[in-house]
């Protein structure tokens, strides 16, 4: 007897008339009028159940396999056979079933088998991976994850766990948490009625980062690539279906390298991801592509196959002007560009992935690199058809005395980042990165809608949250 | 003209008397009397640097050559050849020095190129990357974290990514850091006077996760093996080597499986990643045993080789108390193990890792299987020599009635479990997991003392923290 997992068990491993244990949950039964128990199993390992032939002369058939509910535990013991239905490579003659748990009262067990409303599983988050959709997210979730993992350790990239509490609000990306260990009811005060942050935990205030990058330039200032990729978080409004306030992000960062090799790394890492999910999850793309977006395989087959187009943010102003488009946003040089912006862009006037580089200086953030024409910085965005921006980076200020400048011009104190300057004191280099929201990109993947279907654990009003 | 990396360099890729580029920081120069320099360039793709012979007639010889120092980045292009020098493969002979950016006031640089104190390194964590320990160890983080991951993938699991933000306080396993956007200074209050947290962002208290167990054994429960892997956080005294307020802490999850699954698990995992690291890591792990800890290596390699010994928690008790050795705390059966125990146990009466299995549950948490004795719960700790425990872990209390007679034992409120709970009435199974703190790992690897030490960015009083 071996214990196989039911990807295993499908794909007829160990054998065709091999003795295998089959361990999952039950996703439906039927009782033939022959006198026999069909039993779908899942355990996760792979989109599809595999069947169980249960005859009724089993001791148990009647007590337990009759009883079998969708959600109830088995494991099942039998042999493996060449299945006589369609799609299913193997099967198993099941020769005993232990149930180690039934379903209490079926009738109201949540996940029933038939498509649920995602509002509704939102509500049941700790039993919505045994769905069908969200067994597929999971699943996704993992191979992206490695995928990145994996692509950018092939290119010598080491991940950097910059810290998640941190002591300064960095780069003003966005509102922040804050952490404390203070008695709320019973605040300390200095001696002016200020609240004494010296008394809390880290002697001063602290928060919850919102990017690791400036802290990453430092580890490639000595290491070369490398990249965070971790949980950031925002304290916006989160009540979207595109922002979440816990969200994982990762950011590669380069060094000698200009605006032109963070376009190249960006559009290799996302052909890279892209091609990996074709490859080794088919099983769970062609569900999404069958019931969630019908365009969900063949956009990032497009996506793989194109080369990206390269256009200036100055000739993309020139582009919007000359569509002859009612924007609702009006253009113009100097204004960021919106949604509507970017989706005539990419998918109206060049059908495929595009890199906007060089944006005006005032719409961006202080520490991107200044051009020689005074007016722009080397900042780029990567929009993509059907999801619009998908990454966003820039190459760094290194030069120390521009820092300063915009540092002035953004009203930061140089003593906070005086750990930053250092760096452009200490053998600075030309270097790059880029950040990019993961969940935006497994929701673009998996064709679903809302981003707290791409989280294992959505968090929105009124859910059971945990 | 090819770029490549340092390590490439080294091994001589792409060919002897190739036309290449490295680009790195300088570790030493040395001027010899024959009217050349030997440039040390690291890159941080591997411990070694390589040698560049800068011949003295290149036209910025003196103004930029001799001028560099320790700190300073290249760019150097040249031929590749076989290296004099013993110890390395190759070196480049120089035909074009580039110099991004030199060190501002070299004097006062603080990575010099001799040994700095931890603890001064601990104040310059923005370039404490740049010397060669840290170098290693990132090096070696990165290492044994793919390690993990790549273990896990092989053998079937996928990475959830629990929430680091909570609104319970779960298995009360330490002190929480309390998270809000309220404003401190003027504080909403209910009719009775109370804080409003309805106010809050997520309308309610919100602290920040110390464990994601509990929530992934929801995805245990549908995904089969599922791991945590991400920071956590406990705001107890972090004034100690070895503790940390944010640190990162793997947890796998087994579904159908027992505490004896659990424990060939955590053997299997461990000496997985030793001999990743053995295998791939040689140069660093070369310089650990030199510079650091003379055992690294050889305790790592007698880890791998050696079965895992298992000893009841009982036995371990009588152990102890015929070892005829006068321990601080005193042996009883009830008592937690403390370290002067584990190490006698582990170092003296074993002399391998150990096992120790069955505890009493009166010191053990609530979600833990109690044992037909009544009086034990299946809970096992892997002690190690020279770190003691490494590993904490549990078959998990899988029967509903059990689990509500020990949450009202420990005066957990079942309402605010009733999610948890529903995994006991919805197909319940046998499950068990583990815990492993990522960084003490990481100094017993690389056989530092001080776990600040193995973390991007120490955080401790008076550091420039960031």
């Amino acid at each position: 007897m071996t214990v196989v997992s039911v990807k295993q068990a499908l794909a007829g491993t160990p054998g065709e008339g091999s003795e295998v244990t089959v361990r999952g949950w039950v996703r439906t039964r039927r009782d033939s009028k022959a006198g026999l128990s069909f039993v779908h199993i899942s355990d996760g390992s792979c989109f599809a159940p595999i069947q169980a032939v249960v005859p009724a002369d089993l001791p148990n058939y009647e007590n337990e396999v009759q009883r079998l509910t969708s959600g109830a535990s088995v494991i099942v013991t039998g042999t493996l056979v060449t299945s006589q239905g369609k799609g299913q490579g193997f099967e198993i003659q099941a020769a005993k079933v232990e149930v180690p748990g039934f379903v209490d009262d079926p009738e109201t067990y949540p996940i029933q088998p038939k498509q649920h409303s995602m509002e509704f599983l939102r509500e049941v988050a700790h039993l919505r991976p045994r769905t069908n959709l969200f067994g597929a997210v999971t699943r996704m979730r993992h191979t992206v994850m490695m995928a990145i993992h994996r692509f950018l350790t092939e290119q010598g990239f080491y991940w950097i766990n910059t810290p998640i509490i941190t002591t300064s609000d960095a780069e003003g990306a966005g509102d922040m948490f804050r952490l404390s260990t203070l008695d709320l009811a019973n605040l300390p005060r200095d001696d002016k009625g200020a609240i004494d942050f010296r008394k809390d935990f880290f002697g001063r205030e602290a928060f919850l980062t919102v990017s690791g990058q400036l802290n990453v330039e430092a580890y490639c200032l000595a290491m070369s690539k490398v990249y965070t990729f971790g949980p950031t978080f925002r304290a916006e409004n989160s009540n979207t279906a595109r922002h979440l306030a816990e969200f994982w992000m990762v950011e590669p960062e380069i060094a000698f390298a200009d605006l032109n090799d963070n376009a190249d790394l960006a559009e290799a890492f996302l052909k890279s991801i892209f091609r990996t999910v074709l490859d080794e999850r088919q099983d769970d793309m062609a569900f999404f592509a069958e019931r969630v977006h019908p365009e969900a395989i063949t956009r990032l087959q497009a996506f793989v196959d194109a080369p990206f187009e390269r256009i200036q943010y100055t000739d993309a102003i020139e582009i919007l002007k000359k569509s002859g488009k009612k924007f609702e946003f009006p253009v113009a040089w100097g204004v960021d560009l919106q949604t509507e912006h970017e989706r005539y862009l990419v998918e109206e006037h060049v059908g495929r992935p595009v890199v906007v580089m060089n944006y005006p200086e005032e719409i961006k953030a202080f520490y991107m690199r200044l051009n020689d024409d005074g007016k722009t910085v080397a900042a780029m965005d990567v929009l993509a058809p059907g999801i619009g921006e998908i990454i966003g980076g820039a190459q760094r200020e290194e030069r120390l005395d521009r820092l300063d400048a915009r540092m002035q011009q953004f009203g930061l104190d140089p003593e906070t980042y005086g750990w930053y300057r250092d760096l452009r004191r200490y053998g600075t280099v030309p270097h790059a990165g880029f950040g990019l929201g993961f969940e935006r990109l497994l929701c673009y993947i998996c064709g679903i809608a809302n981003i707290r279907d791409a989280i294992p654990y959505p968090r929105v009003a009124g859910s059971a949250e945990f």
